[in-house]
């Protein structure tokens, strides 16, 4: 098309991937996570918030699935350095705790909630910006720390309004991976390096446990798996007894008593296996089997036993077996786990695009990671900690009707007569300073319509409306928009009658009468 | 330096002009945010959060002092698209209302809150991401919309802690100034790109007229200034007669009666002259005033009609002069205004860095704008807002000592027996169970006194000790930390006996001890 005359108008879009949220949405959004901040608060963690923008190589590069530089990020070049929006809370963290390790306690809990950045290609339900909501200890060695995170997680996902019995905190230790993979010999202790791209299909696959099932792992760890398109995935290539090392740890219902068993029923109902925290005696032998398991790997006997005071910690404050468990199969993607990693999964049913029932899945996840501030330092800085995805859990909380919506808008005083604004004003003021929310028609109030059409939209419970008649007598119409709803939709003529949806009140009533009115529909 | 062997250390620093935020600052911010959007939601407005990312050309180029593209923001290319940092937030209230237009209701009242980023060079108390938070009405060709900013505006300062007395909101608008300058012979309405240049220079000079006093403004309008160090800033080049029609404007204060006069004393401690709106006489007379000296502008008498409504429209809700206004010195930098401009200054003093008095100045700032949507549509769209400087305004408030800052840390649960920390562990949970902030100690907990250290630092009210022998007779001791530090400094040998500062308490009495305790402190 050849180039018009006049200016070019700009498109009035976000760019792909990027969203607005509005009133409700942010208010509610805002609701959640004041409760959870103020869980964090009583556990000891402090507010903090990092810039946005950070040094490409202060960020680092540990984004899944990532290999070229500045991959993944919004980055850009300013006098031969680059600056990039961070794509997580972690790396910024690390990087204040390197840099302020002077100033703040040690340990040092802090919490952050805000947007992070990833450069992926946008989808339906993927966005390029979302809010994470996060919490570490850094400087604490012990896994009394973790065990910290995982109650906490809990009682975040009840502040909110997540039902004990729909959320559980799935604990592993990548120790514990670690060890299996010795034993299976795709992890050799003197030389890391051998054997990584097996281990990363290891990983992926267990991961995909859910999904793929006991035989999809199965074929990703030997050949290869065909997905239901026909596409061919290759897999790790290991042997039989590999597999068969590998799979032992992540299906370990077998090895477990009746009582065990019972319990892998009651919860697991994605028939996916776990072992109990909580109860004693199916957590003792739980990790008894694991540890039997990692017998040959150092690393993996250390991962056992930090299970194993974990599982103590918890049971000591009270966390049974329906809020915190041991799953082998919680992997993480993350590349910088070093030790404990934690989920929590929404246990109850949604439907999915096409009707079916699935769990809700996952909603926060974490772990420790004891390299990240060494990177910075040459130190090593044990750390551990979670992220909850924020939209993920208002999704959930939208789903079980448990998200605060605001039910009402604002009071609307309409303008009947245009010279006489400073009394509607007036009116407006005398309701906003008896705390209810409350304005002034702002548009043109020539159509009388389109002002209650306004009211309408807003959702407002009340109009105040005055004319020339009404001034002259000093009252003012107190319109019922509630009541007039529902009166329009089914009433029969007495009750037209009966419940005038406007009254006439003297102006200085009008506040009372509108506080009656909004009292009466709640 | 030749390149070492090792990978180099990435620094640990934010990039040059950006910052991090702890605890307090965090909180205290969040804190003032909420009272002032509870005021803007008292006022029937809604929360929008939109995108951090736009496309530079939904942005446009409204910087001041701005020549080049992409100068002022954080942009990089995408796919041939150019992305990039907003710098404010009206114009993505402006892209929203566009993009928007069918679903939201009109007028369109709408605040928003948080970081913005500017692409300047830092320096000091000068960053590149700040906070702003913005109140506006879209679709409202009423100045009741400007008068209800500029009401709210004084609501918000007096929720967050400014006195009244310590702030006012001054008023303005730009069709008196274009007035002005067409009377000056420097606008010509069937020309408006005719003498820009000049225009520009002469709205720097007013607004520059607290600084540099009359016979400063008076020189740039003219030929130019040299300043205290000798640089010469070429001026506008205007006549004497031109001159003298600007500075008549700015500096009304001769034209006023002595009742007027009083009350400019008694305000302007700047020495500045002011138009009071409120009492109706010296409002009057200086709109009078002002009439005058625009009578030959048609857009200079629409501007001085639309300063006496605002003038009544606040007088009929009980703003008088010592909150609101009018003051012709108000220019406000941005290129985009077109009608009311008002910005709400602090009163009080401070010491500047020589310890001078100086006042505290500007926090916020606003004005209508009716073609920024315009630019995606085509058709004007009547707009008007105020944005809050948060980082000022938090300033101010720490100034004047009232930041909600919190005195106490949490209590601190000490570890002397590494093997029971299940024990410790419950101890905590307890506290937080009744509502108490509280955490164990994690680090290491070899050295008792660096436990107590971290109680300090962390500004602990509280610390819990069980050693094996409490432990044994089901006892803690609670170390009021508060006292302990008290008597450290100046108690008696009596005090010290009289005033323990740590008991012993059974088990079970331990949260109803530490709560005496916090209660003791208030």
């Amino acid at each position: 098309m050849a180039k018009g005359k006049g200016q070019r108008r700009p498109k009035a879009e976000t760019p792909k991937g990027f969203r607005d949220y509005f009133g409700e949405q942010v208010s509610a959004r805002k609701a959640m996570l004041d409760k959870i901040a103020a869980v964090y608060h009583r556990y000891g963690f402090d507010a903090l918030e990092t810039s946005a923008v950070e040094t490409v190589e202060a960020l680092g590069k540990f984004l899944p699935d990532v290999d070229r530089p500045n991959e993944g990020v919004f980055a850009w070049e300013e006098d031969g350095d680059w600056l990039a929006l961070r794509y997580d809370l972690t790396a910024p963290l690390a990087r204040v705790a390197a840099q302020y390790r002077n100033d703040l306690p040690t340990p040092y809990r802090r919490y952050a909630m805000g947007p992070v950045w990833r450069n992926e290609k946008p989808g339906p339900g993927r966005f390029r910006q979302f809010y994470q909501c996060d919490a570490d200890t850094v400087g604490a060695a012990s896994v009394a720390a973790d065990a910290e995170i995982c109650a906490m997680l809990a009682d975040a996902l009840e502040a909110v309004g997540i039902e004990r019995g729909d959320y559980v905190v799935r604990v592993n230790n990548r120790k514990v991976l670690n060890g299996v993979m010795e034993v299976a010999g795709i992890l050799d202790p003197a030389d890391p390096s051998k054997f990584e791209h097996e281990r990363g299909i290891v990983l992926r696959a267990i991961d995909k446990l859910d999904r793929l099932g006991v035989e999809g792992v199965r074929a990703l760890l030997g050949e290869g798996r065909k997905d239901e398109s026909g596409d061919f995935t290759k897999g790790a290539g290991l042997g039989a007894a590999q597999i068969q090392t590998i799979m032992t740890f992540v299906d370990v219902s077998p090895q477990f008593g009746p009582e065990a068993q019972d319990r892998v029923k009651q919860v697991a109902a994605s028939g996916r296996p776990k072992m109990f925290l909580g109860g004693s005696n199916p957590t003792r032998s739980a990790l008894n089997f694991l540890s039997a398991v990692v017998s040959d790997s150092q690393q993996g006997q250390e991962g056992v036993e930090e299970l194993r005071q974990i599982s103590e910690l918890v049971e000591a404050q009270g966390y049974g077996p329906d809020r915190i468990i041991i799953d082998p199969s919680v992997v993480r993607g993350l590349g910088y786990y070093t030790g404990p990693v934690y989920e929590a999964e929404l246990t109850f049913e949604i439907k999915d695009d096409k009707g079916r029932p699935r769990q809700f899945g996952s909603v926060a996840g974490g772990g420790r990671y004891d390299d990240l501030v060494k990177r910075f330092t040459g130190q090593a800085v044990p750390a551990t900690g979670v992220s909850i995805g924020v939209d993920r859990l208002l999704a959930a909380l939208a789903a079980k009707g448990r998200l605060e919506a605001e039910a009402q808008g604002p009071v609307v005083v309409t303008v009947m007569d245009r010279n006489r604004m400073a009394d509607y004003m007036g009116m407006v003021r005398d309701l906003r300073d008896a705390g209810i929310r409350a304005e002034m028609y702002l548009g043109n109030p020539k159509n009388f319509g389109n002002q209650l059409k306004y009211a309408d939209k807003r959702r407002s419970p009340v109009a105040i409306i005055q004319g020339e008649d009404e001034a002259a007598r000093g009252v003012v119409q107190v319109k019922d928009l509630i009541l007039g709803a529902k009166l329009a939709q089914d009433a029969s003529l007495e009750e037209w009658k009966s419940q005038p949806a406007q009254v006439k009140v003297p102006l200085a009533e009008m506040v009372a009468t509108v506080r009656e009115i909004m009292g009466r529909h709640g």
